[in-house]
């Protein structure tokens, strides 16, 4: 069989186009790698910005976009795609299992991941404590001391986003200069809340259930000092799960597939949304959307085929 | 006091706006002309393409979004703008009442009007079988028979979505010829579940508590006839509500507001979101996601003037 349209990836972006695409009668699949949906938000603490359903934890919000899927009769299948071609009568996808799968149109909503620091303490208190999006999750650190790792512009407006609401911002950065933008890195050293600690690495995250600390290193003397924070945001970069489309889709430079709000790719038939596309705010409410999006360029081109 | 920002309007895009400029820390202010917050949703029947609220009437949705933003504390002032005006300070927005709000950054969530018929009946059973929107609400008449009215591409592209779904879709158009695009029109014309019904105006829609059907009027002869269906789609266009910004800021032929998903308009300062703008998918989850796209539009725009 060949479907109007597969979706890979069962995250926000996935569901998102999953259900307009079951309201607009296509015949759909939703193919995903884990048995569980919801990609990032399902490791996620509290979402309260997603609007309607305020103050959930990320895996229950993941469950009530499931259920709205399921109770739509979405259908998915588990398995891992390695290879999509681009035939004269549409797309041929290939699973590491060696399942093949045919679609008139692909909805690419691999998502990304957020790089990680590889350190002791980093994945046991994600979600409480340790984050890696300050926007999502800086309002339940008001009044408190919170650290941001990194040196780029994500890590610099994360501490100037976070010196908002938190009492006081530590900004760890390896090197002795940050990388961002001059601008923001006016903003950052003007910032009498934030305080730039250079030549700096974090070793291990502290606490017992909930962060209570960081252990740093001195790059330049080895000297080792601890760090009393409630909150360590992790703004070393990101990478999209983009690399089994190989050289068939444009990518930027960090490999994020470029396209727009309507989640036209440089392929035809293929369209790319939430945090796997190229985008500035890379939310969930902002994948759902690219969902919704996609769908509707998809069904366009559909008409556009007959 | 002058705001961070003023967002103008509470529906799914202002509310949105405001979710996220509460958690941004932003000192904000939601203008609202009408006591209920909701738009457009708070008349629409089901709403079942909102991941995650999936079968909740317009009104319900509207009040979970409403709770929300009241949750976060988001301060709603009741009152109708009539002019904007920028100085070299920021906004000046002067309410109908006289009220003077001064603001650093306007977010215009203002919305648009769908065009009535003016027809009886049309009113009364909005919700109740008469619709505005194929894409929201054509997954309720699987199997059934609907007519759509209009001959602009909406129109015809609603015929062709509903024709997906819907046993059959009549096409009524008060003009002998369609005006929508030659590719549509060709797709309309042949597709069997699809009849065109030219020169035809609807004088009436029937039912009780229920659409049962329409009265049309052949306008060459003058002839009366009942057209038995269960849902009327009525695509005659739409009215941005953006009249009040003058010549403030560019606008399109229909009157939308220029802005990209970064709802950045002509005006630095004044981001435009939802239905309002220029943008190929007017959805719920759509207006929701430029909310959030305009705050952190308005973020950057205010890091830049410190």
């Amino acid at each position: 069989m060949q479907y109007d349209v597969v979706i890979l990836g069962s995250g926000p972006a996935g569901l998102g186009a999953a259900v307009y695409a079951k309201r607009a009668m296509l015949s759909c699949l939703v193919l995903e790698k884990k048995s569980m949906s919801g990609g990032q938000i399902a490791d996620t603490g509290e979402v309260d910005n997603y609007l309607g359903l305020p103050g959930l934890d990320g895996f229950s919000l993941a469950q009530k976009f499931r259920e709205h899927a399921e109770r739509l009769e979405v259908p998915f299948s588990r398995c891992e795609i390695v290879s999509v071609k681009k035939n004269s009568d549409g797309f041929l996808l290939e699973a590491k299992d060696g399942t093949c799968y045919a679609a008139k149109t692909v909805v690419v909503a691999t998502g990304a991941r957020h790089r990680l620091l590889g350190v002791s303490g980093e994945k046991e208190l994600t979600g409480a404590g340790v984050s890696y999006c300050a926007t999502c999750d800086g309002a339940f650190f008001r009044g408190k001391e919170v650290a941001v790792v990194g040196g780029g512009d994500v890590a610099l407006s994360d501490a100037l986003y976070l010196a908002r609401m938190a009492q006081k911002v530590y900004l760890i950065h390896r090197r002795d200069t940050l990388r961002g933008s001059r601008h923001l890195q006016q903003q950052v050293l003007s910032n009498e809340r934030i305080t730039f600690l250079p030549n700096t690495i974090v070793t291990q995250i502290l606490g017992d259930g909930r962060v209570s600390g960081v252990q740093m290193e001195n790059k330049r003397d080895g000297a080792l000092q601890t760090l009393s924070v409630d909150g360590v945001f992790i703004a070393v970069g990101m990478e999209p799960e983009t690399a089994f489309l190989g050289e068939l889709v444009q990518k930027d430079s960090s490999g994020y597939l470029v396209a727009g709000e309507d989640a036209v790719t440089s392929v035809p038939g293929l369209f790319a949304v939430g945090d796997a596309r190229t985008k500035r705010l890379r939310q969930v409410v902002t994948a759902v959307s690219d969902g919704a999006n996609a769908i509707a360029s998809a069904e366009e081109y559909l008409l556009n085929q007959d």
